[in-house]
């Protein structure tokens, strides 16, 4: 299993309802590929400008094709517009 | 639940084997606290000096207890020396 945590800040003025409904399309869709374990979208107690991704596939294979489906290529361009910066990280479980 | 991602990006010549010698006892102790649900750490896939702990909690009154512990005040600091930066944050499931 590969853990990713995607974590976006997002431009100031912009509203986490406004990012949402833009979200919900890509979260709804991404939840039906064979190698999603989980998608979940988070956001920081402390800071409402920060959402968070968590999530889970079964292997780095199953990420490659996610990044190449018709859902993350149309909508992820549109979130990317609503965030200051974006920072992906991949996980292996080590203990 | 809060979900924690503690982020910790390690200092030049530190191994992954060093730090995990000294997190073996806070992981293993905090497994045993009341308000804890999950708590692993896993290893960046392309970047091996990063490491993450991805935590699961009953409430923010649990992580408040955790910081408290003994085993996070002897050992976190320990770990925080190997570090080069620590990133965390603390969120809620939106959906």
């Amino acid at each position: 299993m590969i853990k990713v945590v995607c974590k976006a800040k997002l431009k100031q003025g912009v509203t986490v309802e406004e990012y949402l409904k833009i979200a919900r399309e890509v979260i709804s869709e991404t939840r039906k590929e064979k190698g999603c374990i989980t998608y979940t979208i988070h956001e920081d107690i402390h800071d409402p400008t920060i959402l968070t991704m968590l999530e889970e596939w079964v292997n780095e294979e199953a990420i490659n094709q996610h990044n190449q489906s018709e859902h993350v290529l149309k909508i992820v361009p549109e979130l990317r517009k609503l965030r200051e910066s974006t920072e992906i990280n991949l996980y292996r479980e080590v203990e």
